[in-house]
């Protein structure tokens, strides 16, 4: 029986959990395609990570599963391990132990990440080499851009359960990510999330159509009537 | 006698305001082209709101009428009664009545304000789906950009005075906005202020020549000898 | 012997210090090639300003000699004394005596500045008329962005030595400033950190190749032995 | 007929307004001793001052009526006028017209605004002298403690409307402020307040007995069939 | 087989789960009698809330078993369902769905919760009448005090998984805070973590005595060698 | 001739400087007698740290020549060394590298330094045990309460100049906290502070008296004929 890493307390230090478990790749697709606000809105407004993590440059759309990482402070020893454990369409998630904004990622890293098929990066806390990261198409969302290095001297864990920005992210787990945000879905649910996301991308299409004809939310949602109930006053 | 307004408090819940007066379009329109931090400085640096308020694309510039909206944190109901009042040439401004940064605003809701010539939205609070309100072009300027959805379940109010990040907003006041932020203009003021903007415009380019071509603002502005009276001292 | 500004208090109000040294302009050129974090990284991780310090657009990289300026809040005077003392490739660095974001400088001031060959603003407040920064290549890296005006009716210094973003900045220090943040290296180290940070990027671009490659770091860099010397458990 | 301070934009400078009206001492003591949470919901949930006002020392209660004050950053010189202004009873009002920590307020500052009756100040800046204040029994509110001191170089106005943290505040309405924060209540609806703060006050003593002898507020407030009605499942 | 709520994405709204596990109260006792710190470092420093969780008033300690609230951000609804949930022992975990400083709670509430037992409140939102709150002995550790009031519209959840203050709790975990912060134990890692909370306990008493009597911490635990080897330098 | 720190970069890693000087024992005891405000105010308003910086019980007042730390984030092994270079009426005044909460020091690095005469912890990070160190007297004034410990591993430095909290602190400089905040006073500029720090009491008494008998500060300090100037409007 293969090691569960749900067993672990998030963060957890010390260890590497080699074998994890990813959803299919065409389910993680699909939720890329999707988009952030429509998936979070899918699996009913869960997952999402705060909105304090910001891309480094505007336009990116990834999803990928989570290799996790849990880190001291100013200590980025995990990400080389980390890199090790990447397979094609993988996505970073680094959760410092305690709040940093140094950077602990920059264009090396990023080198090595991308020669494993890694799609980008998610860390509460910071990156540097900005502008090279742009310039080879490694997005990173991230708490802090911060030329701030690191040592490598404190063990953490690669493949735990974190806590990232405010949400729960297990390995495998299905990340998304753009201008928008990032939003977590549980391996186990994303095939049933991306069903509901597509309803819904279907569903939106023919709102906007109505919407843009100029015809009113009140009337296409049938809201009038509640709102005279609870007592909204015209004058 | 129409109603007024101004004789309810800051963000009393339950009221939508239906006439409002609204300045001329040309007045508007011009300072619009004053942009903002001209129109700040004519107007006695007041009106400005607090500079955490952020454009979610560069390069946008517009000058409209308030309609505006006080929400309960984590409900939009109320943006859908307020594009029902929007004419050509608004502009929508919503203060949570506690903070909040959830996505209060997406695509869809842009495209119904569009369709009734809705100009952009200031939002101390989120907004969502950026990528596509850019690509539509409606500007934003907003608190924080959250895929967060909400709910439509508390009554809050329309064209209501409202206090949205940190100044005064009454439904009609002229509202500018670009990357430098977002400022505010009495209705009753605005053909005042945008007399002194042109003003500025003007004797801001005759300083502008003299100060390219290397003369000092000490001896344009005559500082000198102020300088020398508080005592300060060349080493 | 030439007032020495070093014996100053940080930020004591009521001198301008008018005879700086400044490096040597090859080397403030070299500094400015390697980069924020080259930089930093060579000077053994000391210098960097606060991660608040943004940049107002993006891409922009300078190096230059700073002309320091401290400043009350609310009251940019300075700014106009400050400029007299520019030279060819002088790079502005303002730090007001107590938090402020107010914009202290827009437009007029960069046209003002550029004219006597200064390279950019480095300034822990805000700034205005970021568009027209822009339009005119004046890079600024800022706490804010605020059309919020200032007056003129206290003495700060020029050329004393500051604390700005955390870092002590004395006059004539090398700045360097890009997408990572901002650096400053003292006057008198910076030929050998240009050395070093010369020497790291040689050695980078090796470790790029190899890395490119699917060479991972736990190899490269040897860590394996000392991970399992510390206990990493791989399950 | 009397200048009309309502008249005037938020934080106009250049103004002292020397004749306000205010409420009758009797009901701004009764909204004292009802105490802010109470008020601020018997007023429909508006008027509360932002979060981060916080009192220098516990336990102190007071209500008056608002002697208001717009004053530039760092800059404290309308306190010295605002205070002629004083009248027993009355509270002082300090809004920055942009954020700033400094200590505009301290122990001379308070001997002097006791000596005419004052009871306490609200500001959205610093104080300092807090240990001098507590023993002197001169509560305040604030954003900050901060040891800085100010200039008096620069107008603000007394006595005209202001948005202090977030609320609109005009000179005469009663301001209520205890442990749990600061309210404004407008002074022509002072009277009506009262009255249903009061009503407030003695159904939750009812409530209070019932619930400390176990009952369920689910029981009490009958919310059983609505949270069936909306789905909550309990497993 | 009674439902897990551990199977429930963390946040997971609509549910209600009635009968979870709690730890012995005598292992719940003594962690709280070691402390935060001591407990924090015993179970390997994972396990603390954000600092940002600040008491209400000093000098409180407490430990009980978690029944955690997921609630939607200015609705406190799920808190009277919460209450009857809970047990002799219990401390009531709220985590807003998204952020907000609203205050949730106050004195009636706390009424009702104390009379079934219950030793505190963990909230990573507002709390209010914490003057009250005092006087009844009921602790508070919240991110902000607020007299901003909720509404009871929308369903949140008891007892699922919550991610409150950047920690995931889950019911029945051991929640342990003092003027430290807060600190989540795993309900089944309890009585392994007290072992190694009461060993740390003794082992600093002996460490304290040898310190107070002049021995250096460089001595005690042996440091100058390494510190030698990484080369620091004593001038 | 002994090493100068001074001649070190800010927060150079890896010495430790064993000779500082430190000003005499009455100047450093007149200084605290004076309190941080009246420090501030007669030094002209420079050294204050940032008002962040809190302290961890009310009512403390210390001075003390200033032991510099500079550690890396969550690392607080320097802490250690420079308990040894404590000398009887010395602060411990430690600035991390970048900005980190972790909880660098408790009650047994409190016991340790209280043995050798240490009067107090200027720290902006964390501290713990907080409890504990007010029951011992030891004050700390710190930028968060955190329980998170930290590890042993990277060198930093003890006694070399630090930027900390905003302002520059070198060896052996003067520091003052109290309530209102710290303050750090140049060595070699202590006694001429100290004068003018008496005089400012001297001259505060006897205003006091002026405005507790209700003349006002328009008149005491003649303020009416220049804000007339100036263009005040009583209306």
């Amino acid at each position: 029986m293969p090691f569960d890493p749900r067993s672990l307390a998030p963060n957890t230090p010390g260890y590497v959990v080699q074998n994890i478990e990813r959803a299919e790749s065409a389910i993680i697709d699909g939720l890329g395609k999707a988009g952030v606000a429509t998936v979070h809105e899918a699996q009913g407004r869960i997952g999402l990570l705060s909105s304090h993590m910001r891309p480094i440059y505007a336009g990116a759309l990834i999803a990928g599963s989570a290799v996790t990482i849990s880190s001291p402070p100013g200590d980025n020893w995990m990400l080389h391990v980390a890199i090790e454990q990447l397979q094609e369409g993988d996505v970073l998630v680094l959760s410092p132990t305690s709040p940093c904004d140094d950077g602990y990622f920059g264009d090396l890293l990023a080198t090595s990440a991308m020669a494993r098929g890694c799609r980008g990066l998610i860390i509460d806390g910071g990156v540097r080499d900005t502008k090279d990261l742009q310039e080879m198409g490694f997005p990173v969302w991230s708490k802090a851009v911060c030329a701030q290095g690191t040592v490598k001297e404190t063990l953490g864990s690669v493949n735990v359960p974190v806590v990232c920005a405010g949400a729960l992210i297990e390995p495998g787990d299905v990340i998304v990510a753009d201008d928008d945000g990032v939003c977590v879905v549980k391996r186990n649910r994303a095939a049933a999330v991306l069903t509901k996301a597509e309803e819904r991308v279907a569903n939106e299409e023919a709102k906007r159509q109505r919407l843009a004809s100029g015809e009113l939310g009140l009337d296409i949602y049938g809201m009038r009537e509640r709102l005279a109930e609870k007592g909204l006053k015209y004058v």
